[in-house]
């Protein structure tokens, strides 16, 4: 089968063997918000064409491809749900010559009824077939979720990520900072801040002040910000004790992993093929035509 | 003697008689962001030159001018402080036909050591003669100042403002947003989410998952966004029983008396013209030529 992680930004896509095996695969920036006039279908055949016209019939798509905003609105399948849940519920897609399907998306709830939603994540962390366990995935929108029995019974998510670049372009903050790679200790300077019992409010301007005199320096201050955020988004979500496995690009995966051990967590980092994975799961037991 | 609150983006001058009584007043959008090539006598004089032109001598000047962006940078004074101390700490500024003194900032440390800084609001707490309290002046960056013996003894800033319109702009969820007037049952909203055990990272997400499933209309999301982050504010600076005396715009103030009341705190609403008050306070004091 093919599976395809489609995302806002991005387009994964995996020639996938009966076990899970990746025979081949296609990384391109081709996510949804590059997709012009709804033309979905024209850019799924650029992408696996190839394997298409070698006879391959099934095609599996995950992913922000199944919002509002993507090729057809696949709805929402509510928590607890694991990956045979979901491969009941998937969306068939018309498209000429191979039987494509869409992944649903999970909602979950707050104690106070604001919803949580997911598109994508839900197929990474059916690749790690996880049984018992929180299964964190950092990123832009930061997933938490709560995994017993095998299936997501909780989420929550944090807009860590978003709220970093947002204030590093849009405030204050961003003017002494100069770019350049993670430094390692103002990373865990920013952690060890998130760990006071201050607010995260106040946190931040602790990012200019420290600048102002001259004690945070403009290749630091990003580093510093990043741990703040970081610690501040697993500090809420740890318990010491608790056994988070991290899916995602490795760097940030790393930054994730310190924190979690500050606070008492264990992390275990998972591969970064977790949504092939997913997706061969998921295909395993759809029902294909 | 005239009193200038020269801040960021506005300048704000008083013509006080000696009992601080406000004879004339100028608003205008001369903030230090406007001053080009350093040329803030040019400035002053075209803003108060018609009552130096009238006799008078004496010009007190508080707020971000005395920054390193401003004319001259006035020295920061250490907390415990108050208008006694800083009227002995003003700094001289050269200027063709006038006497004209610069109020310094404040600073104070957090219990790891980080600093803290205000300029301007040292001057605005002082107009309101507060011998025991908490003021609070919210904004893009938020004061919450502890005044004993008539002296603040340390503070605290939040981004809080800054957060906002960085987040509106910035990220996902300013996509829905639809500008219009606070809508305050949405902003009770927001204030309630704050109040339960989430995190403001998480809670964050939620305007945008709200307004996914049609519980939050366009021009309800930034009020619910502004009651999130204010009640996060308020939450982590007021404990209960505290009696906080705000000053700054009344729309604003009027947000955060509600969520102060809602955190078991006392607000009272200070008039605007604390600043006023609090240069002639000063200048009754210093040591002019």
């Amino acid at each position: 089968m093919i599976g395809v992680d489609w995302g806002t930004s991005s387009l994964r896509a995996y020639l996938l063997d009966d076990d899970g095996t990746i025979l081949a695969r296609r990384d391109s920036a081709r996510g949804i918000l590059t997709v012009t006039d709804g033309d979905f279908a024209a850019v799924l055949q650029e992408e696996v064409g190839a394997w298409l016209a070698a006879g391959e019939r099934r095609v599996l798509l995950a992913g922000m491809v199944g919002s509002r905003q993507g090729w057809v609105e696949a709805p929402y399948l509510a928590c607890p749900a694991g990956a045979e849940e979901i491969a009941g519920r998937l969306t068939r897609v018309a498209f000429a010559g191979a039987d494509v399907l869409l992944v649903p998306g999970l909602t979950a709830e707050d104690a106070d009824g604001t919803p949580e939603v997911m598109r994508g994540e839900e197929t990474q962390i059916a690749g790690i077939a996880l049984a018992e366990g929180i299964a964190c995935l950092p990123g832009s929108h930061s997933k938490w979720a709560t995994v017993a029995g095998g299936r997501i019974v909780g989420f929550a998510t944090y807009l860590s990520g978003e709220a970093f670049a947002a204030l590093r372009n849009g405030t204050i903050l961003g003017r002494m900072m100069v770019e350049g790679p993670t430094d390692p200790a103002a990373f865990l300077r920013g952690l060890a801040r998130a760990g006071d019992a201050g607010h995260l409010l106040h946190h931040l301007f602790g990012v200019r002040t420290l600048g102002l005199f001259g004690r945070l320096g403009g290749t630091e201050s990003a580093s510093y910000l990043s741990g703040v955020l970081i610690g501040h988004e697993v500090r809420a979500a740890v318990t010491p004790g608790a056994q988070v496995h991290l899916i995602g690009a490795q760097t940030l995966c790393t930054l994730y992993a310190t924190a979690i051990a500050q606070a008492g967590g264990t992390p275990f980092l998972q591969d970064s093929d977790a949504a092939a994975r997913g997706l061969a799961r998921i295909g395993r037991t759809a029902a294909w035509m």
